[in-house]
């Protein structure tokens, strides 16, 4: 029996209606940027593996130092221990975090950095005898699929059995040009409640409300107003972090800091799940009391698995460095380049690039796993390339590695692809 | 500055009031079952570091696989595509679990496990256009610390700031003989509402709920009550799965097997967070539909993770050896030999063993993070035997592979302990 099917007996897969979704395509090995199938036929990973494997698969600089790390300590209970690559890896990314970030708290997946930092906010404000019970939240936003991470994200009809068992979520619209008074005003009326403990967002870019960009000045206006308002602010940056903006973190983009980020994906560099949600003193200081039922009593068991932390470790180090700094640049330009070329196609409706991020709208309207998105999947899949269409936005967030050859490859099968429109 | 120092820095520890607790100890090394510090002092790890490391710490049959596996394919994304490790793993897992398991879904860690499984139930009978929108837990539960998992936990001083905001959950007290009539006539009054979705517990063992142990002649009353009101039934299966029990999973002690089982922990053997919540056919078809909405749309980033599905099956392969079979009766065989020695102590108010879980309950009372806990702590490490008591109990939940002379220390410092209660 061939792999796919017997993938078939058992298997069942993330986001997927399995009766109408096709056999599920075997990977076998992957370096650099390149996936392999059983056949050995290779596809350009244009999407780094949902933008983790942002330094190239099994890269030697962070697979060898898990290997090591391997042979030393595996696992360890992290309430009353800790561990040589937990304290690294805090210092590496307090170094490296934007703002006034001062505190770290690990969990395994975006979801639960959301759960957990949704559960920090509600309990900051209850340990201060203070009734806020509601969150803000972005129209459209995507925060993941635990019943807290659901329900700040945009209500969507994947949402639809769980709704009345969400936790209460005012949302406002993305704050743009267009809006920004309106979003303004509302925002002021929620925020003269007196009831609201935290405001979550994506720093300008929702990644799956297909790649939506927006500029940091409106979303600053509302940090802002938050902040004088003694409402925490939350920064999702589990897809915006480690460089793929062309900052090291979206948030730096503004000068109003958050007071929680959350972070993830690239974070172990495509190795294993792992999490951060990441504080201000001021947050930590609100849990640190004689009292033990103040403090967090939140734990995964494998929190700061010193495996996940070597990979960090090594993954940031790696970003530092010139040369994946330099691929950040060269892939940027390219983008820009490519943009420059494809915007006046006739069957493009709108472009836009930031850092190693670029996408582009069609003309034409499609359902988010309607017929023409699954014709362009498998259209850049004959042609050795994996992207993953949202609706009718094409995107591209490659690895950091990728070669000019390999963009070249990307932008001239995704240009092929429009006479498919 | 020492580890412990810069620990204190930016580290926020899972379940930790960091007012009151002390340092964190630094351990830099482990192997087998034992953990060592920064001034190479051992401790016996007599809970396999939450009962993850139960084949022992970096164990040369896991660890090399996952090495060569970190060479050949890292991270794939697990929709669209499927990868050999993840089959490998599907076909293992369905080979041993009990009753009629045929689908197996991926998530990172237990809670999230849990917020599938809750969430697989809830649409299920929505996808069935039947309203069927509460769940039933029993008392003094733990299903982990997300949104989802934290309403099906029992309500503890921990939830307070949380609890507006969980799901309605039905509770009863744990089946035995003293109580299984008048549980039996709540449990069928729920039933009876015909709005209830699921029924979830922990088989046997209540963990978190220091180690309560119960018949399975009364639980598989209850599963046969919801089963004949097509009421699913989840076993938590997170802490007792993979042979603790003494069988590779406690539902196999009940003859009635559940729809859903939620597994995590010792599944990838220490190396790396992941968790399963498999279900039977049909659970699934409930799913399998010509209407995209009908699938199941949730998805973490890592599931299916390759690294983690070959530590998977590589634990798989040990579990089912002779050499950790008979460790595990061999174990059990000695705990069984101490708790007839200990029983009759004086300070001992009573004693438990299933499988390779002693547990002891002290006359004394205390709180769950009192000081009498603390102190015991405290002995214990001091004398090279790692321990979290959890109240007045003290439990040993060792590695499979822990020695003879390994276990006699663990008794012996116990026996020591009772004269500081």
């Amino acid at each position: 029996m061939s792999l796919a099917e017997r993938d078939k007996k058992h298997l069942w897969h993330p986001l997927t209606q399995h009766k109408t979704h096709p056999d599920h395509l075997p990977m076998v090995r992957a370096k650099g940027a390149l996936l392999f199938d059983e056949h050995d036929k290779s596809y350009i990973d244009g999407i780094a593996s949902w933008y983790t494997c942002m330094y190239g698969h099994s890269n030697p600089e962070i697979t060898e130092r898990v290997k090591a790390q391997l042979d030393v300590l595996d696992q360890v209970v992290f309430s009353g221990f800790t561990h040589p690559p937990a304290v690294e890896l805090s210092e590496k990314l307090i170094g490296i975090l934007p703002g006034s970030m001062e505190k770290i708290f690990f969990s395994d997946n975006g979801s639960t950095a959301v759960d957990v930092a949704i559960k920090m906010s509600l309990q900051y404000f209850f340990n201060k005898n203070e009734k806020r019970n509601r969150i803000i939240a972005l129209d459209n936003a995507f925060h993941g699929d635990t019943f807290g991470a659901m329900s700040v994200s945009g209500l969507s009809v994947y949402n639809g059995p769980f709704e009345e068992h969400l936790l209460r979520v005012d949302r406002i619209a993305v704050p743009e040009a267009g809006n920004i008074e309106s979003v303004k005003a509302r925002f002021q009326s929620l925020l003269d409640s007196g009831e609201i403990a935290a405001f979550i967002y994506e720093p300008l870019v929702q990644g799956a409300a297909a790649m939506h960009m927006f500029e940091s000045e409106y979303l600053e206006e509302l940090l802002s107003m938050a902040r004088s308002h003694g409402v925490l602010t939350i920064a999702d940056e589990v897809m915006t972090g480690f460089g793929k903006t062309g900052k090291m973190f979206a948030s730096e983009y503004m000068n109003c800091q958050p007071d929680i980020i959350c972070l993830s994906k690239s974070l172990t560099a495509g190795i294993a799940p792992m999490a951060l949600t990441c504080c201000t003193r001021a947050v930590f200081e609100g849990f640190f009391d004689e009292q033990i039922v103040k403090g967090f009593f939140h734990g995964h068991t494998y929190s700061a698995n010193p495996l996940a932390c070597t990979a960090a470790i090594a993954g940031i180090d790696l970003l530092q460095s010139k040369g994946i700094q330099d691929g950040i640049l060269r892939i940027n330009r390219r983008h820009s380049e490519f943009e420059a070329h494809i915007a006046a196609h006739p069957k493009v409706n709108s472009t836009r690039v930031l850092g190693v991020i670029f996408a582009l709208d069609l003309k034409t309207k499609t359902d988010r796993y309607g017929a023409l998105r699954d014709k362009l999947y498998h259209f850049f899949m004959e042609n050795g390339v994996f992207l993953r269409p949202l609706g009718n936005t094409i995107y591209i967030l490659p690895p950091f590695v990728i070669s000019d050859a390999e963009l070249d490859k990307i932008y001239e099968v995704i240009e092929r692809s429009l006479e498919l429109v």
